[in-house]
C-alpha cells in the first residue's frame, strides 16, 4: 500500500535567536531578522523500504500503514474524530515540536486528527553540537521527520523555522496558521544547561520569559480565542515539608482564608523561569482573559510513542548526557554499556514520573478539554512517584533479567537540593479528564533497555557524567562542559 | 563658611541599554558596549551663592552647611559613625542611584558615612523625554548634583554611568569600587509603563530580570561577603483575602506544617519582574549562600529629605504624570493646580505608604544590620495603609485649610484590580531593627502642596490623566501615551 508522495512546505526561517559563543546580552553581531525559504515541491516518488531500519529515506510500509491505523482507532480519549465534535478540525501549533516531547506531541495530535504546525528554531539541535552532545537515537532532520510522516500517514505538518522572541515572526505563524490552541514546549528545559555559566543562566531566562510573553501577546493580539497549553514543571514547587496541590492551596490564617497560588521554590534558573511563566500567564489570564492550562511535567522517561516507532526516521531524541539527560531514560543507558548508574548523593530525591506516551496523552487532554476565558488552569502531570534510589533499583532489577551486571554509585551531589525529604504531590485532575496512564513496569523497563541496547555502538561514556555543578557556577562562558 | 570645590570623577559610560524607538528583542542597531569617559579635574573656585534658589550654580551656604551637621548628629539609627563600627567605612553601591528613591538614597549614606557609588545609566531621564514627560521639581544632571554634594558637604560619591544589563560593565564597578553592600533600584519601576506596548512589557521583563541577575553573578564572582538590598514592591503580594506576613508564611495542611515563600499575585508586568526577582534571589542565597534583604516598599510620597534639601541641586524628583506619579504626590500637585484628584474606580484600593525620608532610614537599617550569608530576609517596608478614597479626603481637608478648592472625581480604572478588597500587611521587621516612622500628618501634606504650589507654574496638566490601560495593551510601539 504504497503512497504517492509529495510535500510542500512554506519554512519560515528566522535568524534573531542568538547562538552561544557570542555574549548574549552584548550581542555584536546582528543578522537580518527572519526571512523566507520556500521550498520547492520535490514529491519523493516512491521511495518504498521494506525493513525495519531502511537507511536514509522514508519508507513507506504496509505495517507502518496498519499501526497508524491500530492507533487511529485507540479510544483512550476523544481520538480520531474532529476535536470537538465539530466539522472543522481544530489547528494546533506547537511550540518546540522539534524537541524530545514537542515531537512526540506534534505526530500524536497530528494522528488524532488535529491540524498541526510545528514552530521550532531548532536551536536544541545547536546546544548538542556546541556542547558535543548526541541522542543515544539517530534523528532526522525536522525536513524529512515531516516528509516521512506525511509518507507514511497522508498527514501534513506544517513547518515554521524561527524564534519566538522574535515577536514578527511570531506575528506571521500566527496570522499563518490561526491556531484554535498553542502547545507551548519552546524553552531552554534542561536545568544543568541553565547553570553552566552566568551566559547561559541569563539566555535561559530571557529566552524562556520573553518567549512566553510574545506567545501571549501574539494571543491577545491575533488569536483572542486561542487555548495555551504551557509545560511547565514539578520542578517549580521545589520539596515543601507539605503535600503539593495542583497550582493553588486553600490558605487559613488569623481567622480568614483564601485559596492562592501554590509557594514555589524552585532550584535552578531554569526552574525559575517556569516560575515567572506561570506568574506571567496567571496575570494575562486575570487581565486579558487568555485561557490557559499550566502542566507541571514531572521527569518524563521513554522513547517510542505509537506514532515515533513508525519509522525511524520518525524516531524521537534520547538523552543520557550530563546536561540533558534525565534520571531514568540514563539510567537505562548506563546499564546498557556496563556504567555504574549514578546516583547524586543520597538518592532521596523523591519526583513525579512519567511514560512519554502519557506526556502526548495529556496534552491532548489538555486540548480537547480547554480552560475557560480568564482560566489559569494547573495540572500536576506525572502518574507515579520514585526516589532516585528506587529507580536505580528497578534499572538494576531489570537489568538482572536481562543478564547485565548493573552496578550503582554515589557521586557527589552536583545540584543544591535536599537529598532525604517529604513528598505527596497531587496528580488527579488530569486522571478526571480521562487520562489512563502506562505505569513503569518490568516490562517498560526491558524495552527501554534493549532500545538502549540495540544502539549501544552510538554510547559515548564521556557524555554520562554529571560535569555541571550548582555552586561553581561562574561568570566566564563555557564552551564545553567542565569535565 | 565657603568650601573650595574641586571635583574628580572616573565616568564608565556604557552604551549597550537599548532605547525606546528600536524594537527590544531585534536590536538591529549595535553599538559598542562601553567606553570611559575620565572628567578633567576642573575644580569649582568659590561659587556661592546666597539664596535659597541660586540659580544653576551650586552654592555653598553656611545654612547648608548647618543643615548638614545637624544631620550628621541625629542619633535616629546608626547614624555618623562608621557602620558596624569598625574604622573602615563601609561601601555601598547605589544602582539606580539617580533616580526617586535612589538619589535621596545615595545622599542619605553618604551624609551618614559611608562611602557611596551611584551605579545608573540615566535612563529613567530618557523615558521622561520619550513619553513627553518631566519632573514637577527642575532636577540637575547627576553630574552637577555630585558636584554639589561635594561643594557642600565635602563628601564625593563616585559615579558609573552604564547598564548592569552589560555585564562587563557591571563587572568593572564591582572590581573598581568594591562594595561591602550593593542597594538595587536600578529597575524600571513604573506599572503603567510596563504596560504601554509589548516592547515595554518585555524591556521591562529583560531589564529587571537581568540586570538582577546580573548582579547576583557579579556578588557571587567579585564580591561573595557583600550584602544586596534588593528593593522590591508590596504589589508582589497582590491583595489576598488573609493577612500579608513579611516574605514568609507558615501554612499547615493535611496534618503538617511548613513555612513557604509567601503566595505572590502580582498585577502588572513591572509588578512580575519584581516577583522574577525575588524568586531569582531567593534560590542564589540558599544555593550560593548569597546575603540578601529584600525590601517590599510601598507607594512612596514626598520630596525632601535633610540632604536633597541642602540645595535646590540637590532636589530630588517629583513625578505627577500618568505613568511615573503616584497617588499621593500625584494628589497633591493635583489640588495645587486646580485639578480635580482622579480616584480610578471606586476608590477602596488599599495599599501601604511611607514617606522617602523613611525610605533613606529603611535602606541605612538594612545595610547597618546585614542579613546572614545564604539567608534571604524580606521586610516590608511602608508605615501606614490608606485607601485611595481616604487619602482623597486627606489632601482634600490639607488643601481646604490652605484655601484652595479641592475635587475629587472617579476615573475609569485603567488598572485590572480589585477596587474593594481585604488589606492587612504586617510592617514589623523594619520597626524592630529601630525604624521611626514619619506618619502622614496635616503638616506633612501642607509642606507636599505647599512645595507643589510653589512649582505650579511647571505643571503640565496634559500629563495628569491616565493615559494606559491594562486591557488595551498591544503590540504596536506607542512612542507617546495615548491621550
Amino acid at each position: 500500500m504504497a503512497h504517492l508522495m509529495s510535500t510542500s512546505c512554506s519554512i519560515k526561517i528566522s535568524s534573531s535567536y542568538r547562538p552561544f559563543g557570542q555574549p548574549l546580552s552584548e550581542d555584536r553581531t546582528v543578522l537580518p531578522n527572519s526571512f523566507t525559504i520556500k521550498t520547492s515541491k520535490s514529491p519523493f516518488k516512491r521511495l518504498i523500504s521494506k525493513g525495519h531500519r531502511a537507511g536514509r529515506s522514508c519508507g513507506v510500509l504496509a505495517i507502518a500503514a496498519s499501526v497508524s491505523k491500530e492507533v487511529s482507532a485507540n479510544p483512550r480519549s476523544g481520538s480520531d474524530r474532529s476535536p470537538n465534535d465539530s466539522s472543522k478540525p481544530q489547528r494546533v501549533m506547537v511550540i518546540g515540536g522539534d524537541g524530545y516531547c514537542g515531537w512526540a506531541t506534534a505526530l500524536h495530535l497530528s494522528n488524532k486528527g488535529y491540524e498541526v504546525a510545528i514552530v521550532d528554531s531548532l536551536v536544541r539541535r545547536l546546544f548538542d553540537h556546541q556542547l558535543g552532545l548526541d541522542s543515544l537515537t539517530p534523528i532526522s532532520s525536522i525536513h524529512n521527520r515531516l516528509r516521512c510522516w506525511k509518507a507514511i500517514t497522508g498527514k501534513t505538518i506544517e513547518l515554521y523555522i524561527g524564534d519566538i522572541c522574535d515577536f514578527e515572526f511570531l506575528s506571521e505563524t500566527f496570522n499563518s496558521f490561526e491556531p484554535d490552541a498553542v502547545v507551548h514546549f519552546g524553552e531552554q528545559r534542561s536545568a544543568p544547561y541553565s547553570m553552566i555559566d552566568r551566559s547561559r543562566a541569563v539566555f535561559t531566562q530571557k529566552n524562556n520569559v520573553i518567549g512566553t510573553l510574545n506567545v501571549l501577546f501574539a494571543m491577545k493580539e491575533f488569536r483572542e480565542e486561542c487555548h495555551l497549553v504551557k509545560l511547565g514543571t514539578m520542578g517549580e514547587y521545589g520539596t515543601p515539608n507539605i503535600d503539593i496541590e495542583e497550582g493553588y492551596i486553600t490558605i487559613s490564617h488569623n481567622g480568614r482564608t483564601d485559596t492562592l497560588p501554590y509557594p514555589k521554590q524552585a532550584s535552578s534558573f531554569y526552574h525559575l523561569s517556569k516560575v515567572h511563566d506561570s506568574n506571567n500567564i496567571a496575570f494575562t489570564c486575570k487581565a486579558w482573559g487568555i485561557r490557559a492550562t499550566d502542566l507541571n511535567q514531572g521527569v518524563v522517561y521513554g522513547v517510542k510513542t505509537d506514532e515515533t516507532s513508525m519509522h525511524e526516521q520518525l524516531y524521537n531524541r534520547l538523552d543520557y548526557d550530563g546536561v540533558f539527560g534525565t534520571a531514568l531514560n540514563r539510567f537505562c543507558v548506563q546499564a546498557a554499556v556496563g556504567h555504574p548508574l549514578t546516583v547524586y548523593g543520597k538518592g532521596g530525591q523523591t519526583r513525579g514520573y512519567l511514560d512519554i506516551r502519557d506526556t502526548v496523552q495529556c496534552v491532548e487532554l489538555a486540548i480537547a478539554n480547554p480552560a475557560k476565558p480568564g482560566e489559569f488552569r494547573v495540572f500536576n502531570q506525572f502518574t507515579e512517584q520514585f526516589s532516585v534510589n528506587e529507580l536505580a533499583a528497578l534499572v538494576t532489577k531489570a537489568g538482572q533479567k536481562l543478564g547485565l551486571d548493573v552496578q550503582t554509585i554515589s557521586v557527589p551531589n552536583p545540584r543544591v537540593e535536599a537529598e532525604e525529604h517529604y513528598y505527596n504531590a497531587k496528580h488527579t485532575k488530569l486522571i478526571e479528564l480521562g487520562l489512563k496512564p502506562h505505569l513503569l513496569s518490568d516490562s517498560l523497563l526491558d524495552s527501554l533497555l534493549n532500545f538502549a541496547i540495540e544502539f549501544k555502538d552510538r554510547i559515548d561514556t564521556k557524555q554520562i557524567m554529571p560535569s555541571i555543578s550548582w555552586k561553581k557556577i561562574g561568570v566566564t562562558p563555557q564552551t564545553v562542559p567542565a569535565n
